[in-house]
């Protein structure tokens, strides 16, 4: 039996979520493209994975270019010998910082936008397009508690998390039917990888064991959804912390 | 080590939500305390566990009474030598029908509230009575479509399950710092159980393979939502099958 | 041409929100029944009203009382020589508390469900059964942010009003059509009047000035839903002090 | 007492919702710049507005341009002897069409995106930024149902307007408590406006009288938002035909 192909779109540090859902899926018996845009990052993930007995390749990809996302997905419907076309794919770009509204510069807002939605426009039509014809799949998107609601000096973030919501909500209903699973995943506090790690150590340590949400646990809570046979498919659930207040 | 234990509220038929989830529980490594109104059905949920070599017991017990839902947890929190106490709730109980909104009695709409909500009260009132002060345990409520939006012919349901979903809410603001993981399912769509083969039957050919949510499914969707570690909990997630419009 | 009739369900305090909605609505022209538990307090909004040279009649009434809520209806049904049977209605009664979740007793839980979503339904059914056949009429629906979500100590009251919120939607959409516009308004934040001023003088002085919600300002809300043409309804909206945190 | 000014961003034809905007706040003793890409129909505008006795002016503009913008805030809050700076900002532009997702170019995306979202985030920032230093103003954001869910077919609009939701949220949580009410309008259902009787005029006629979404109705809702005093601000509300289904 070939061995399935999985694609994974924002993949970084070895501690970050990217990574952790890459290191999730090799272990569940996929072929993994990892794609991001530092190939040394990419590099690694693909080491760690292999080292662990498992399947991957590094895909440098800019998420916020067509033609990267294009080529990735040639990439991942051909994955070679002995392998299946890709049936699970992540759209897991994005990055955040609080900034004042009335400083927010018209590059910045648009930046937000291209790496948090306009990238999961990209992943998910070009899923859309080379899945649903073969009536299976799973498209998994990232988003974050603002994907649900604006808050004060979020509002470039807020405004691409619930766009990029709104496309995995229209998909749902678009090709569901048409047997691809498509979710969206809240993510709700902050992430224990490197980025807090390295920029917010104090805050790290505040929160305390499992104050935190862990990228292996989220990475389950990924793999999860995708084992769901179609009798029962989640469209959206949340994850945070034990100690996180919502 | 001790057996764990899981208290099931609102079990009824073999091929219902409830009886799924002790089967899965069971299935789990869980002794399960199956509760329902009748006896005769508890008795077959357990005897089809113990024949697959699970350990459970049947409890009669009417979740809108209190006296009931105490005994149901004396008897859970005590379960037996080689078991420890419970630490997996699930509240259950339901049931639905279209009514003509101008035509719905004192009674019906009071009993709707009873089985729909206030249940859900006793169950998660109990447990957390009885989970919170040793800092762990999971509690999961079955919740509706209905529990997001009242819908024409609908308002005695969704008034209950609306309000069971805000108690879930609360809890789960309430006692996630404390350990303790509340959950909310939402089963949007038809249950490919007893109830709709008996009474829809048409319908349920209509819907075809997949085309309603199947018990199992949903119980593997509760249990997984158990398993999560603390770092990465689910509050609300949504659940039906791929055809379903939403 | 006929004086027109309102009904207000859950009158109190002069200073209070239902005494508010009485005497916007007399100002607006309409006779008013005020509707509560407390005669004597009916009786001084009914006199500073028609002081003001507006019409209006008090009309003791529990509307936890399914005979009281018909009595009252038979009323402002039929309301005398001049005056036209009643097309606006408000369901405004109710109360709140924090509680410890574990703390709150059976018959606790069942009385605010009685008082926050119960008599709704009474009001709602009522109002739908006597307007629906005219075709035309507003009924109103007094909610709270408790509504939308439940905060830790207010499961109780975030089941009856999340319960009420959905006997509203579900009229929406069942009586709209047929002529009946269905709201709810979310109030979010303390409101000025009796009930803080008497328990909590302090955090009303900490607020300042328009730090609390206006009783006038909420019932001009009422009013304006109340005029919109069927052309453009509004179902839902959320009122709150500008200084208020959401 | 100098006059007050408004600015209207996305005014087209007479009959569209801009030019009602228009009108009703020019009644209301404003003002008004008529902002919009079509020079004759902010002409036709204006000159029906200084027919009936009122004050307007056209603004050419581009919403999708900062520099339009700006020019456009530079002369609404310098607007001339006898006026006053603008207090009243209405973020209208938008344009809508079902498309196949998987046939929607990033040409198409982000031209959506333009319009529907990054328009908003332009006039919101520069009304943040001139209003808030004066402590005072109202900030309107023109929303649909699209903003609160992805349909099929509509996934570039709803990620375009449920950003734009985003913005009104974050905006308003960040400056209300400084002074500036903003607020966001779900427009649901077909406005009857030029588009629709041109492009669809079959189902216009279908819809009968009042079924679909009258513009000076949603106006007038406008204005009362405006309205309303401090201590009971509206953050959103919905309006939509009495017959429409939700």
């Amino acid at each position: 039996m070939p061995i399935p192909t999985a694609i994974v779109v924002g993949v970084g540090a070895e501690r970050g979520l990217g990574a952790a859902l890459c290191r999730r899926f090799a272990q569940g018996g996929y072929h993994v493209l990892a794609a991001g845009r530092t190939l040394a990052r990419l590099d690694q993930v693909v080491a760690t994975i292999r080292a662990a007995g498992g399947s991957a390749e590094a895909v440098p990809t800019d998420a916020t270019r067509e033609a990267d996302v294009q080529r990735l997905f040639d990439r991942g419907m051909a994955p070679g010998e002995g392998r299946a076309p890709a049936d699970l794919v992540v759209s897991n770009a994005g990055n955040n910082r609080r900034l004042d509204f009335r400083e927010v510069s018209v590059e910045t807002f648009e930046d937000f936008w291209r790496v948090g939605c306009f990238s999961g426009f990209l992943v998910g039509r070009e899923a859309a397009r080379r899945l649903v014809p073969l009536g299976r799949g799973t498209v998994l998107f990232t988003g974050a508690s603002a994907s649900l609601r604006g808050k004060p000096g979020f509002a470039h973030f807020a405004a691409a998390k619930a766009g990029l919501r709104a496309i995995s909500q229209s998909m749902a209903r678009d090709y569901g039917p048409q047997g691809l699973h498509v979710a969206h995943v809240v993510i709700d506090g902050g992430i224990d990888g490197e980025r807090l790690r390295s920029r917010a150590p104090q805050m790290v340590a505040e929160r305390g064991e499992d104050g935190l949400l862990g990228i292996e646990a989220i990475a389950e809570a990924y793999w999860h959804i995708h084992c769901q046979p179609r009798s029962a498919w989640t469209q959206e659930l949340d994850l945070r912390p034990y100690r996180e207040a919502f």
